[in-house]
């Protein structure tokens, strides 16, 4: 949660001059991302009335070429009147620029884009009628990007081996002495019952509240695509689940918001009677990706790094509750 | 630069109720402010037309008892015409609240402020244009507050002595093997030689580039006023001189930029001989401020903090620069 790379205002003019935006008029630097950092920018408007954008420049763990996975994918769901900010093209058609980073003028160059600003907060504890709204708009954004690209999930099941076999059995239990039986049970479990062959398509794969920005209850954007993927529809609705439905680091669970939650997705996308059997074990798996992504980290950022490690245990409970409610948290 | 506190959209809610600017429409961390955080905070206005704000929240080195001190100097400012973001007091007519923090509800409550947000950006390379409308800010600054209450300077000659203490000669030496002999020497001329009398009043104290905000070659705000206190008026102009007139690292002068703050200042406040002939020795006290803090904070902060260490070595070459050039470097 930094901006990593510091940019002049005059470095900023230069790059907004490219753009059909108007002239500057304010850059902050915003503490959102953890690959990523960004800039929220005010112009004075391709029309003089004034404009904002986030500008994003790509540090870490994003592949160049997946970009214009990510950004077209942005413009194609505004289009379809999805509530996602639409990429500003640059003056030759571009949904990105490389810029030379100004510290390290010899070093590689970093690719930038420029995306709508969209009001709206980060809801931390989420009411019914919010959940609702969030299922709603999953699901209306899985139907709006169905012809859209393809792309391999490179968080699935593959990256969770890998991220725990890198963690190592002893890394595993410094961080909790159960840990190491619980995630190579649950790896075992996924190798032989993970589900084949349910509807798939574009995926979010990481819609966390931090990601949904609300104006009351309605959803005013859906933001941070870059783990955007093919997937099963129903294991991106599973992920929303895991990430909305607890309170109290995932010892509580609030079937209220999780009623909510799949009503709204099914008032838009019904499941099927296949997705809806699957959906225990994906919600198992989406809280393994977040164990095995938190339980690396945990292990490689310093405990006095301004980055706030996340606890992985919060997700093992998450996997142990719904290994022992069937298909009761999925009822609407 | 970081957000050192988690507030949920809720929490900003809840807060920004106690003022008269409508509803909540966004709020973003912003990555400004090393002993603050701040947001910047979109509400409906309390007209209706939208508004922004800046919130900060008080981490650490501000003792609470000169808030009153730096918003009420807020308020004076912006009262007089000077480009400064005026205090957004609450309903009940108070420049600060005091919140829980809600990640240690048992610790104590911080102080939070709601001030304007202001256009512009930061420049990190001056024209003489800018620089000449940065000198007359300053002295209009100096002039509308005249009248204003006094604070000590807490960074003065006798921080810079415990600072310089604190690091002690290995830790000075770690940094540069020349630094004990020449920040040992420096102290010794300041505590002798150091000007006596001069006109003083409220000065920033720290008026960087970073705490000027510029539409063009426009003052359009100063900003972070948390080291104004009362001193000479020719010692903040020796600050602003030291922090504006420099570029590679302190390694070249900038005649250019000088001449043109110079004569912006004393287009608005013409300086006396006796402050004229102090200005040297007060630009190398003004170095040595920013070494003796730099110095400590490099020797305390962990290499790979996200916080990025400032060399105190660009401030040495400024001050034996200073040293050595007589009065010419503040004729206009």
């Amino acid at each position: 949660m930094a901006v990593y790379t510091h940019l002049s205002a005059e470095d900023l003019a230069d790059l907004i001059a490219h753009y059909d935006v108007g002239e500057l008029v304010s850059a902050k630097g915003i503490a959102e991302g953890v690959s990523n950092s960004n800039w929220l920018i005010e112009t004075t408007g391709s029309d003089g009335k004034g404009a904002r954008y986030i500008l994003t420049m790509y540090e870490f763990r994003i592949e160049l070429e997946d970009l214009p996975f990510f950004l077209g994918l942005l413009d194609l769901l505004a289009e379809k009147g999805c509530p996602v900010p639409a990429t500003i093209h640059d003056r030759s058609g571009a949904t990105h620029r490389m810029i030379v980073d100004p510290d390290e003028p010899d070093g590689e160059k970093k690719a930038v884009a420029l995306i709508e600003f969209l009001p709206g907060v980060s809801i931390d504890r989420p009411e019914p009628a919010q959940a609702r709204a969030v299922g709603k708009a999953l699901a209306e954004l899985h139907l709006a990007a169905q012809d859209y690209a393809t792309r391999p999930n490179a968080m699935g099941l593959a990256s969770w081996q890998q991220l725990i076999a890198d963690c190592g059995e002893d890394g595993l239990a410094r961080i909790d002495p159960a840990l190491p039986q619980v995630v190579s049970e649950a790896l075992e479990t996924f190798e032989s019952e993970w589900p084949e062959g349910l509807p798939s398509g574009v995926c979010h794969a990481d819609l966390f509240p931090d990601n949904v920005l609300m104006l009351g209850d309605k959803v005013s954007g859906l933001i941070d695509f870059y783990f955007a993927c093919t997937d099963y529809f129903a294991y991106d609705l599973a992920v929303t689940h895991a990430a909305w439905c607890f309170a109290n680091h995932g010892r509580k669970f609030r079937p209220e918001i999780a009623a909510a939650l799949m009503e709204g997705y099914e008032s838009v996308r019904p499941l099927s009677d296949a997705e809806r059997e699957a959906l225990p074990m994906l919600a198992r798996g989406a809280s393994m990706r977040f164990v095995s992504t938190r339980a690396f980290d945990w292990l490689n950022t310093p405990a006095d790094a301004l980055v706030t490690r996340k606890d992985p245990m919060d997700f093992v409970r998450r996997m142990q509750f719904y290994a022992a409610s069937g298909n009761t948290p999925f009822t609407s």
